[in-house]
């Protein structure tokens, strides 16, 4: 495979959006075919897995980006009264599973093949760091089912935005998200899931590029060009 | 767990309905609470993922029960044309394992539990069986992948019945199924999957009871109560 496959991660809030934008943008401008993503929804089966888990109400820990709201906390009720009753965590998690091995197959793997650069919002380390946040599973299963969902495609670069919870949940407030009732239980876990993100990057420090996110989007998109340069002059 | 764990095995047109209807009967005339349940679709989840499987159009082996029809063959097009392309076999494994998952944890173990006997149409070993038979993925991941989704739970007991393909046709044929126009393509994947079914009830005897399915109605539920009653006398 000749493309080049990068992804975001972070806590909602920490500016992966803007960053991919502006990342795949330029990218653009120098020539490269960009494929702008993202999991969980990057297929239209994927979409209607991420439809069936808006659907149940909260079991484990729910990968991130299951909820629009960004209210990805744990133990909320089911808030239409339709939904399936609680989705057990291992359902869930598979279901994740699912919807990242029909993106891979699908998308990342033929964009991959024919060149493009691949910018992705959130993959595996996703669903290591919200699991392990969640203390519900045991993450080393969940891994090796994402690995082998993904058929072992890990990305050349993962950008890590790292950013203090509650300067997340500010910025989630300033961009028009309601305060959460949930947010100050949630601080507890959401800096649980920072804290598995550091982690992984401190286990895979080739792959990482941990940048600290209060940074100014200028600052933060410099640092991301100056790593992605010595990618793309391979 | 007080209760009991039974699950009936075959290929469709085995006589897997009729025997699990008879021996649930009998249970209740004993005295037993009885849950007759099925795979897939036995929880509202899994009536949405089984909803999901069959607007896919077919990629690897698929699972058994996810087109009413009982053309389970590989390789057919999307028949609606509104599906999602082909859904990759990995990401369709997944999707039968988060089935799983929420079906033990929301209605098998729940039932034991309470000391219920559970008679249910088709579990892991289908999964194997006909995964086996597609020869797409690796049995031995699927294994994993299932036994992690229902929590290591297996049967007391599992009665296979054995039917060639054939027989197993002409029953569907008989009992208002369409000859589906693959029939004659498949048989070579339904005598691979009646093979699978063998070969695991072989590594795995004491769990097994494997019946010729071209037995009469009566006698076959006579041998398989004959193996209950040491069960349900514990």
């Amino acid at each position: 495979m000749s493309g080049i496959f990068i992804t975001f991660e972070g806590g909602d809030g920490a500016g992966k959006s803007t960053q991919a934008e502006l990342l795949g943008s330029w990218l653009e401008g120098r020539g490269h075919e960009v494929v702008r993503t993202r999991e969980p929804g990057g297929t239209r089966l994927g979409v209607e897995i991420r439809s069936l888990l808006l659907h149940g109400s909260r079991g484990g820990a729910k990968d991130p980006g299951a909820n629009d709201l960004g209210a990805d906390d744990p133990g909320a009720d089911d808030p239409g009264g339709d939904g399936f009753g609680e989705v057990d965590p291992r359902a869930e998690a598979l279901l994740y599973a699912a919807d990242r091995a029909q993106h891979v197959a699908k998308v990342v793997r033929p964009a991959l093949e024919r060149g493009a650069v691949v910018v992705q919002d959130r993959y595996i380390d996703s669903s290591l760091a919200y699991q392990g946040a969640g203390r519900v599973l045991d993450v080393g299963e969940v891994r090796r089912i994402s690995e082998w969902a993904a058929g072992g495609l890990w990305p050349h670069l993962t950008v890590l935005l790292d950013l203090e919870p509650k300067a997340a949940a500010e910025r989630r407030a300033a961009r028009g998200g309601s305060a959460d009732r949930l947010e100050s239980e949630a601080a507890e876990f959401h800096e649980a899931v920072r804290r598995g993100f550091r982690a992984l990057a401190d286990a895979d420090p080739d792959r990482f590029l941990v940048l600290d996110a209060s940074g100014t989007v200028e600052e933060l998109h410099a640092a991301i060009l100056a790593r992605v340069v010595s990618l793309t002059a391979r």
